[in-house]
C-alpha cells in the first residue's frame, strides 16, 4: 500500500491540472480569450467587480491553503512536504463537489504573514479552505480573515471534522434515544478539531461538555492554556471538576476522542452511562478499537477509518459546504450553515438503514455534496 | 466581436478548470490519494524537498501573478478586472506549452508586499510569471524575487516581448542584408518592454541603440529618469545625442515601438537609412499603419496585430520557455536561454519562405513550443 501509493504519486507526477474551457485553436479563438477581446470583460470588472463571479473562475473556485505546520498525522512537516496533501484535498474538492481548487503551500509560519498572504491572493479565488495549520495560530488566522475577506474562510480541520461528528452524534442520539439536554460529554484533545467539535454541540444544544487534554480535565483554573483553551472554559466543565480522563468519563453518554492511539480502556467505557456512544477518531489507530469498546459496553462506536462501521470523514462536508457557499455566494460560512449541514448529513442515512453500526452516510454516497450544499444554500441570507 | 467575447466569458464562468488526474472512484483510490498513502509522498519530500518535483504539481505548474496595475492597453484596473487576462494567460500557458497555470490576483500594488506574498506562495509553484506590473516596480520585484527564489521569475511583459522582437529583427537583418553592429536602433518607450528589448538587443550584440520616451530621445542629462531608466543611459545613446523621436529616426536602421498609436509620421520613416526595419507594437492601433510605413519606404513592417503579416506576439515564446525551464529544472531563466529562445524561433521560418513579409512564425505553429523548449534545455547548466 505504502509503495503503491508513493509509486502512484511519481507516475500522477501532481495529481491535479488546470485545463482550459476556452480552446485556443485558431486566430478568432485567440482573439476572443486573450486580446483584443479578453479587455471587455476586464471593462465590465473594472466598473463592478462584483461581475468578476460572472466572468471568471473566482466563482468556483477555493484555495486550499497549509503551511505545513499540522499535516495529518505527520505534524509540522513544511510547505514542500505538505503538497501531496493539498493537491489531495484539492482533487476530493473536485471529484466529490465539482469545485476547482488550488494548492497554496506556504513559506512561512508566521501568523501575520500568512493572513497578509491569503488576504492578498484572495481576489481570483471564491472561497479559502485552511488546512493543517496548527493550532493556537489557526484559530487568529481564520477570525482575522473572516473578518478582512468577503468571501468564506473554512478551516476544515475545525469545522469540517465539527460537522461530521454532529451528524454522527445526531444519528448516534437517535439510535439510542438519548436527548441532548441530558447528555454528559467528553470531548478528548484540545486543539483545532477538539475546540470546533465542542463549540459545534455547545452551538447544537447540549448542555453539559467536558474538555480534556493531556493532562486531563480542562478547567478554569488549569495552568498553561492557550487563548483559545482559555476562552472554552466559560461554556465547558461549568460544574468545574478536576480529574483525568477516566474520572471525566464517569457517568458519560459521548466521548469524542482526537487524541492519541489507545488511550481509553475498556474500564473507562464499563465507567460511561449505558448506551455510550464513542467516536474514537485518532488515526491511524483509534483512542479504542471498536470490538473493544463495544465488549466493554458501548453501544456506538464511530472511527476516522473505512474499515470500520461508521466512518467519520470530511469528504462529506467541505465539499459541499464550498459547493453551496460558492453558488449561493455566501460571504461567510455560518453557525446555522454547519448546522444545516451535519443535519443532512445525518438525514441521509435512512430510518430503515439506521441502527448501531450505521450511523453515517457512506463517503462515495453521490447524494452527499448536493444535499449538504442545499442545507448550506437555504441559509444564505 | 466585443458582444462575442463578453457572452462567451459569461458561458465559460472562468476559462480554466482544475481537474484531477488522480481520480477517486473507491475507497482504495481514495486511501492511495489522500489519507492513509498521501503520507508517503510527504515523509519522501520531509527528508529531501527536491523530491516535490517527482511527486507533485510543482514539476509543471506555473503561477501567473499580477497586481492589475498595467493591464494590456487598459491600465491600472486592479486585481478583479485583471482575472480574464490573467486567465487567458493561463490558458495559453496550457494550449501551447502544456504547462498548468494557475493565475494569482494580487490586492496590493504595494512592491514589497507583492514580493513577500509570491516569496510565500512559491513552494507550490516550479515558476513564476509576472504579468502586467507597471514599472518601474515591477524592475524591481523581479530582480529580488529571482535573488530569493530558487525556481524561475519571468516578467513576460519585458522578455517575452524582448524575445519576439530579437526573433523579428534576426530575421529582418537576414532578409535586408544589414549587420547587427552597425545598425542604428531606436526603441521608442521606456517602460518594461522598451527596458527589456534594449538589453536584450544589447546583449545580442547591437552597438547603437537610442531609447525615446514621450519627451524624446533618452540621455544622462535628461529629467524625471527613474532609477532602471538611468541605468540605461550608460548603455545606450553613446554619443550622448538630444532632440525629439524624429531626430531620432534619422539615417536609423531600425524602429522598436511599444509606445503609442499613430506617432511616427511618413516622413520620419522616410528620414531612415535605406532597407528600414520598423516594429510598431502598439495595440491595437501601431505607431505607424504598415501600408504608410511601406509606401514611405520601409522595408520590413511588423506589428503586434493579427490582421497583418509579421505578427509579434508573446505567444510564441512564454509557453515554451516556462516548458523548457520546468522540463530542464532551471532555476533561472537566463540571457543566453533568452538569446537561444529568439534564435530558435527566428529559424522555424524556412530560408524559402523568408522575406520581407514573412520574418516570424505563425502562433499556431505547432513547432513552436517545442523548439524554444529545447533551447532553453540546452543552455541550463
Amino acid at each position: 500500500m505504502e509503495n503503491k501509493a508513493l509509486e502512484m504519486h511519481k507516475q500522477w507526477n501532481g495529481k491535479l491540472e488546470t485545463v482550459a474551457k476556452s480552446k485556443v485553436k485558431s486566430r478568432e479563438d485567440l482573439a476572443i480569450a486573450y486580446t483584443p477581446g479578453v479587455a471587455e470583460p476586464c471593462k465590465v470588472i473594472a466598473k463592478d467587480p462584483e461581475a468578476a463571479y460572472t466572468y471568471t473562475m473566482k466563482a468556483n473556485t477555493v484555495a486550499v491553503v497549509s503551511d505545513g505546520s499540522a499535516v495529518l498525522g505527520l505534524g509540522n512537516i513544511g510547505a514542500y512536504a505538505a503538497m501531496p496533501v493539498m493537491e489531495g484535498k484539492c482533487v476530493l474538492f473536485k471529484e466529490f463537489g465539482n469545485v476547482n481548487a488550488v494548492p497554496i503551500c506556504l513559506d512561512t509560519q508566521d501568523t501575520e504573514e500568512i493572513i497578509a498572504t491569503v488576504k492578498n491572493i484572495a481576489p481570483a479565488f471564491g472561497g479559502i479552505n485552511l488546512e493543517d495549520i496548527s493550532a493556537p495560530r489557526c484559530f487568529e488566522i481564520e477570525e482575522r480573515l473572516k473578518e478582512m475577506l468577503d468571501i468564506p474562510v473554512f478551516h476544515d480541520d475545525q469545522h469540517g471534522t465539527a460537522i461530521v461528528v454532529l451528524a454522527g452524534i445526531i444519528n448516534a442520539l437517535k439510535v439510542t434515544g438519548k436527548k441532548k439536554e441530558d447528555c454528559r460529554v467528553v470531548v478528548n484533545g484540545a486543539g483545532s478539531a477538539g475546540v470546533a467539535i465542542t463549540k459545534l454541540l455547545l452551538t447544537y444544544g447540549f448542555k453539559n461538555v467536558i474538555m480534556c487534554d493531556r493532562e486531563g480535565i480542562i478547567g478554569k483554573d488549569y495552568p498553561n492554556l492557550n487563548w483559545m483553551q482559555q476562552k472554552m472554559t466559560e461554556v465547558t466543565n461549568l460544574a468545574n471538576e478536576h480529574g483525568t480522563l477516566a474520572d471525566a468519563l464517569k457517568g458519560a453518554d459521548i466521548f469524542v476522542g482526537v487524541s492519541a492511539p489507545n488511550i481509553v480502556t475498556p474500564e473507562m467505557v464499563s465507567s460511561m452511562n449505558h448506551d455510550s456512544i464513542l467516536f474514537a477518531m485518532a488515526n491511524p489507530v483509534p483512542e479504542i478499537m471498536p470490538d473493544v469498546a463495544k465488549a466493554a459496553g458501548a453501544r456506538v462506536v464511530g472511527t476516522g477509518r473505512s474499515d470500520f462501521p461508521n466512518q467519520v470523514n470530511n469528504v462529506v462536508a467541505f465539499p459541499g459546504i464550498f459547493k453551496g457557499a460558492l453558488e449561493g455566494r455566501a460571504t461567510q460560512i455560518t453557525e446555522e450553515m454547519k448546522l444545516a449541514a451535519a443535519e443532512a448529513i445525518a438525514g441521509l442515512v435512512s430510518e430503515d438503514q439506521l441502527c448501531d453500526e450505521f450511523i453515517m452516510p457512506e463517503a462515495f454516497d453521490p447524494r452527499v455534496a448536493e444535499v449538504v450544499s442545499e442545507a448550506v444554500k437555504s441559509h444564505i441570507k
